[in-house]
């Protein structure tokens, strides 16, 4: 999940110097259209410690009219507090209808610390969590419009800028700092479920990438202009609204697409044919002799692939699906949903596919088309999209929880990749019904999908459903990635030591 | 919670005879609408064993065009079931836009047997329950109309059924059956939560008392055409619909207010004076007491009242006012809301108000105003008061979960006895300011606040949030009910055994 908040995202001195007025000028419009709703704001800061949460609540009463907002800093609880239940200290602080309370802290605070502290256990951060979850429902249902933001830094980072920190001044340093530091890896595996569990459609998390604080900063003036411009019913959310670029007016624009979760992968890995087929046998034999043993384990498993047009993926499916048995697998090739498929969920296609014991789905396109095509082409509405973030976690926490083994892979390539793959295609006799009119739209959008990639490694990628980038300008390397992706996968399930051969670990 | 099940409703022959034909018309048409809306209806059938729940099931087949209607028991699963994550059968089944599934058991079956034969823990059961919430949630967003049943039988008529049932048929008698029976009360109460916790505004439970038959499939029908109703978006949800009797087309008319929870309260109660001074007088000097222990213990107290106009609150909290020293407790008369209030939550005003440790916040009427007053002069949308069933039982369990002690009184009188006080208001000159064109008007909407206590009390009393109905119509009965049931309560908290001299247990 975070991952996505550690792609080294900048903005200029310059570029921000333009863009903070206009974000300044678009915050107080909204705010005057709010003064006169019945709705109210609350902005909730969260996140690592040293991501300057301080300055973005400076900025934020900076770039709002604040006669109309409070700041409220939650540390520790005073006696008043202690004395009633948890959430007294935050009905306290509700903002009345067309005003706004900048939280500083939050109903989250609490339980991540007592989490990475180990003092509440796994199922008392999720009946705590559910909590935050019922009350932002009874709050958002009440006419509260909720921005919820956590800021990221990462590890390195986050140390360096404690210890600077400590240097300069004393003063600022808490006597939790240094803990935190030391706990940071604990800190991040809870808050990357915390955030994931309380991730829904009408309150959704935005993780700032936090180590640059203009784009910081300007990311937080996006984050709230959209928040508001959908809190209060702008018309960008009645029509259907296929990408962010083609919002005319409002939004602002940060080129995120510039450099995404993609832009991370190191697209030069290469094989030669020699260490290629080499490799290919011996996993091939591998994979074979694993998906017995699964079977006989009564496991089973589910290898979802996505990925650019011409990316691959069915080649790298080929390879898999050579080495299995074919009776314990099946590939379930998603196109266009048939008349009974569309009739139903869009998730019911896919449940009614989950293998059985001891078996095998492999899923060619999956349900992230929903947050792919769906969300890029405007075949879903925002919110529908933006739910489905949670409603996929549901269904593939339900997997896991079963016991069954989840790979996904997204197949990466560059856009110029891409191009010689099509030219090749069109010129090619025998590929030539692989490229289509379809094809060269899609790759006009490539932008657009790159957003709807990071932003789909962002919310749904975790622990047992992470998400694998495979690295694909050389297909021969892509192969051999998925295909030890696999293996590893499989031999953590049945409790075998990682590969000698693989070079994976 | 199942007390508003266990009021002996029944149906006349002649009345169900009557009644029938026009539901199964009302259903048909509504199918037909169904039919071509992007909605599909989902029907769970669930409840005690013994209610009919099979019977029912042919009753909707024959009201139903059948062609659309596919219908699905869940009992054993099967291999192919088992070896899939659990929701794999249910979404097999779920059924396409346009059509139905009626669902003989479903995804509460197995939580609730496996919770009531303890085989999951508490932490458990809400995390199965939990995600029957997402699941529901998930459907409802993707088009689904779901309509939950839940069929109730008193204890001793469940008994009779079953051992009647295993005469007439060993065929019929189920091995678990006995099983059942002795775990009834475990299972209950393992219900009781379940239903509460899983009742939303969007998928709330219908719980329907199952002794009679007739009465049983009427409020079926009743339940099912209110649904489909609701879920095609007729026009009776648009306008503000403040009682169910005003609809004038759709919705099938029982008359549940002829018989209500507040029919059961036995209001011949009554004390002599002699009786009640001496009662008083050492209940105060417990009351005064107690609460000192629970000031010393840090203990908090809560105590609601609600009731009939003239139901005699006032004079009732007075007697409890007048035993608790004065620095302990705070009386919060509910009225109108100031504009402070009015700009925030409706469960704001009440929140700021929870009492710190050790004292003791009496509400004069209270947030259940959203359930009875605003529901019945249609101050509340009626998905607003539908879905406040949920906020308040979130609210008063974090009161709970705090150890805050929560007594709720509904002050019972009857028609006859109000109109006496009424009039006997308008005689006395000392008491005139008491009488208000307002409860004139509010005695003519008699009924439909019966029918919103009633609702009230199904949908929000639960072991420690559990109403009192207190028989008020001799006032010196119900003060000194309500001094007891406090008493009482605090007690308990306090770790005490129960008073001798009360009489209450």
């Amino acid at each position: 999940m975070f991952e996505a908040a550690e792609i080294g995202r900048t903005l200029a001195k310059e570029e921000f110097k333009e863009l903070e007025p206009k974000i300044h000028h678009q915050v107080l419009q909204l705010q005057q259209r709010l003064r006169k709703s019945d709705k109210s704001l609350i902005i909730i800061i969260s996140g690592v410690e040293g991501a300057g949460k301080g300055e973005v609540v400076d900025r934020l009463n900076r770039w709002l009219d604040i006669r109309d907002v409070q700041t409220h800093a939650y540390w520790e609880e005073t006696d008043e507090e202690s004395q009633r239940p948890k959430y007294w200290r935050f009905w306290r602080d509700i903002p009345m209808r067309g005003t706004v309370a900048v939280m500083f802290g939050s109903w989250y605070t609490n339980p991540l610390i007592e989490a990475a502290f180990d003092r509440l256990n796994e199922a008392e951060l999720d009946q705590a969590l559910t909590r935050n979850r019922e009350l932002e429902r009874t709050l958002t249902d009440g006419g509260a419009i909720i921005l919820k933001l956590w800021f990221h830094l990462p590890k390195d980072e986050q140390k360096n800028r404690l210890e600077s920190e400590a240097k300069v001044s004393k003063f600022k340093k808490s006597p939790l700092l240094e803990e935190f530091s030391k706990k940071y890896d604990k800190f991040v595996k809870v808050s990357e479920h915390a955030l994931q569990f309380t991730d829904t459609g009408d309150t959704p998390w935005h993780i700032i990438e936090a180590t640059d604080p203009r784009y910081r900063d300007a990311a937080v003036g996006r984050a709230l202009v959209e928040c508001l411009e959908r809190g209060l019913g702008s018309d960008v959310d009645q029509v259907v609204q296929p990408t962010t670029e083609s919002d005319p007016v409002g939004s602002v624009q940060l080129n995120d697409a510039e450099l995404t979760v993609l832009d991370a992968v190191d697209l030069s890995l290469a094989l030669t044919e020699k260490e290629y087929s080499k490799r290919l046998l011996s996993l091939q034999a591998e994979l074979h002799d694993l998906s017995w043993q699964m079977h006989k384990a009564k496991r089973n498993a589910v290898l979802l692939f996505e990925g650019w047009d011409a990316g691959g993926k069915g080649s790298a499916i080929r390879r898999l699906t050579q080495a299995i048995d074919a009776r314990l697998y099946r590939v379930i090739p998603v196109a266009a949903p048939t008349d009974e498929e569309k009739g139903h969920h869009y998730l019911w296609r896919f449940w009614r596919h989950v293998p059985r014991a001891g078996y095998i789905t492999i899923y060619d396109r999956s349900w992230y088309g929903r947050v792919l095509v769906e969300r890029v082409e405007g075949f879903a509405r925002r919110e529908e999209w933006l739910r489905s973030y949670q409603e996929i976690n549901e269904f593939e926490d339900q997997l896991v929880d079963h016991g069954v083994v989840l790979c996904k892979f997204w197949l990466h390539i560059s856009k110029d990749e891409q191009l010689r793959r099509f030219k090749e295609r069109e010129n090619e006799p025998r590929k030539q019904h692989k490229i289509t009119e379809e094809d060269w739209r899609n790759r006009e959008k490539w932008d657009d999908y790159k957003l709807a990639v990071n932003d789909m490694v962002a919310h749904t990628s975790l622990d047992q459903t992470s998400w694998t980038l495979v690295s694909g300008n050389d297909k021969l390397n892509a192969r051999i990635q998925i295909l030890e992706t696999v293996c590893g996968a499989l031999r953590k399930a049945l409790g075998l030591p990682p590969s000698q051969e693989s070079d994976s670990g």
